[in-house]
């Protein structure tokens, strides 16, 4: 006799399924293949020299201190620089309100963890982010998904969801991930007052809100609660992340929350894996500070706005008629939304063959009840690839998407 | 109106707290303080300049790699020297067979996410690791204890524990935390039959085999079931950890199992934090090749096997009669008793102002029904304080027990 395995693995081990885009990632080994796939950084932007110095710096002068067990709640000096780069946003938040993360991955998992029972109702953009819909359905919720059109989430849509009683809801204000879109003030305006109304949370992910290349800034969801409500963080968690803006392999997120709501996000965090790298935090600081981060950001900024006008140009001419795309003021990727009927899972194994990568719309959406994903849209990412790919990236995609016209 | 907060929270976070040595940790801030009380290494010890260098070589050589996005299952050089270190201890395990975590405290969550659904039972050594009953009652599972005596967790115990159907067991072999002690080879192989008999998976946890200070190493349970079952980890998912050989600051830990066991781990830490950092990673395969990691342990092994000769030395001349401890032959703990009726959670508060440390033994016994903590123990952490400290710290905490005494 043995053990037998299958039977002892917890129910929510049934749901879970390795994710297409980790699959497709796999696949971007073969150095012919241009990949709009993966949400990746441009590597060439790293700002590896900096991150020399710095570790140099941390090691020599603080070396027991950056390789000893640490807080839980993350490196003081880093939180109290991210405290200040959201009160310059408009968050008013101190550096205890900050609970340093393993990327912002952990604090959708964290997030998870501190709110979702079994069976609970998780209200989400659709499409929204992949990675929180696989965190939270490991905690066996339901997904309610409110569509997006141009100027972001639909308030009536919303409201309309928030009638199945949601735990939660799980906004990403800017460049959305993978819609592209913008919420417009207005309705971010909307969200506080539908979250005081209903009296359920807004959780705020905001990866790539520093990384606009056109039109003004607005305000994210956190600061206009703070503004109305005089007391901040009342309606909603802030979750930021340096993935996009200084390095993803360093995993380094955080949560901003109430004082009385971001203790349980400790605890748990704390049963989870004790602390992030102190280490990490402890470089990530030396190289952001002193204006270092604000002057890499722009830097970031006018490569990727290059490489966004770049595809969308090259969209213009090779795609066929009848495909429709967004325009992203910011972040990392755009969406393409194919003629209705057709699916643009058989389109990636065409492209593939073309030797150029995509991720399919439909994972983006999560499992709802009633509901089928949308097939024929696909999500773009045009931070990662160098400007002569694009061109030729997506004049391959182009003949892709004409052979399945065909 | 406004949320509503505590209508929001997950019925899981009803049990979180903060763990007690997290709290102690905090107390340990007063510079005037000896504390026994964290398992903290010795940071004198932590190969500083090894790591300036190798992070100077990784970032010079692999800037970008170490920077960018990684797979989740981890860095393959450094799985590949884990392997190959497992094999060196008799557990025949390929490179593919291991899962990179942040630090063996994930590791242990992830075996909660993988295999414990609500009101499951884990059965575990009575007192056990805090930090594994703190990551494992967040999944609502019930405890079952089985109690160690000086040959480590009884085997009579764990067969009449094994009755109340468990998902798993969770055992420490090797210097247990907090107990001290070490499991007979015999008991080993106890185990391994009655995994095979019961059909319940051991989750072998190994955090400090490498350090010994006297006697022979035994075989990892991993290595018996290996060897008895021709197959490798057919019974056994082992965790290690570089916290206590190399450095805990920078969280690295691993799981080691069988293909379709590991699997569903690495879906779970795709969803939990995508993948450890990168750069700490390939910095800490960096330092750790070519022989360092083991010329490093056994300076670790020097140091801390005097520090524990000079606490039990300590503890002879300076407790009163009556208190018992044990003399592990490893590790970090030593576990103290006083006779019976004594209670070292007030003995804590006169330690303190003795100005003293320790984890009173009581929070090391998972909650169970129907029985209590025992709570005439202590846990005494010895690698931490350096010569000097471990002298006047056991003659003040001498003192304190005799006050209490009295």
């Amino acid at each position: 006799m043995s053990v037998n395995w299958r039977y002892r693995f917890a129910f929510r081990t049934d749901g879970m399924k390795s994710s297409i885009i980790r699959e497709l990632l796999k696949l971007t080994q073969d150095p012919d293949l241009i990949s709009f796939a993966g949400g990746l950084p441009a590597p060439e932007l790293f700002p590896v020299k900096e991150f020399e110095e710095a570790s140099q710096k941390v090691l020599k002068e603080h070396g027991s201190k950056a390789l000893q067990y640490s807080p839980t709640e993350g490196y003081m000096p880093f939180r109290e620089l991210i405290a200040e780069r959201m009160n310059r946003d408009g968050i008013p938040v101190s550096a205890d309100q900050i609970l340093i993360t393993s990327g912002s991955q952990q604090a959708l998992d964290l997030t998870g963890e501190v709110f979702l029972d079994p069976g609970d109702t998780v209200l989400l953009e659709r499409p929204s982010y992949l990675g929180a819909i696989q965190a939270w359905a490991a905690y066996q919720v339901r997904f309610k998904g409110a569509e997006i059109d141009h100027e972001g989430v639909r308030i009536e849509a919303v409201e309309d969801a928030l009638m199945t009683g949601p735990k939660l809801m799980y906004i990403l204000p800017n460049f959305q991930n993978p819609g592209g879109t913008t919420l417009t003030l207005e309705r971010r305006e909307r969200l506080v007052e539908l979250s005081e109304q209903f009296g359920v949370p807004i959780i705020e992910d905001d990866p790539y809100g520093a990384l606009r290349y056109e039109g003004e800034s607005l305000p994210p969801i956190a600061a206009i609660d703070a503004r109305s409500n005089g007391e901040s963080l009342e309606h909603v968690i802030y979750l930021g992340t340096f993935s996009k803006i200084l390095a993803p392999g360093l995993r380094l997120g955080w949560v901003a929350a109430k004082p009385e709501v971001l203790r349980y996000y400790i605890q748990a965090k704390q049963g989870q894996d004790l602390h992030t790298s102190i280490l990490t935090q402890m470089v990530a600081y030396e190289v952001s500070r002193n204006g270092f981060l604000d002057r890499h950001i722009q830097r970031i900024r006018e490569v990727y706005g290059e490489r966004r006008n770049l595809m969308l140009d090259a969209m213009k001419r090779y795609f066929p008629e009848g495909v429709t795309w967004t325009a992203p003021q910011g972040g990392l990727f755009l969406w393409a939304t194919l003629p209705d009927g057709m699916d643009t899972e058989p389109l990636f194994k065409q492209a593939i063959q073309e030797k150029v990568a995509f991720v399919p719309g439909y994972v983006f959406y999560a499992p709802e009840i009633g509901r089928e994903p949308l097939r024929n849209s696909m999500r773009l990412n045009f931070s990662n690839a160098r400007p002569e790919q694009i061109e030729e990236g997506i004049r391959r995609l182009g003949r892709a998407i004409e052979k399945m016209t065909r």
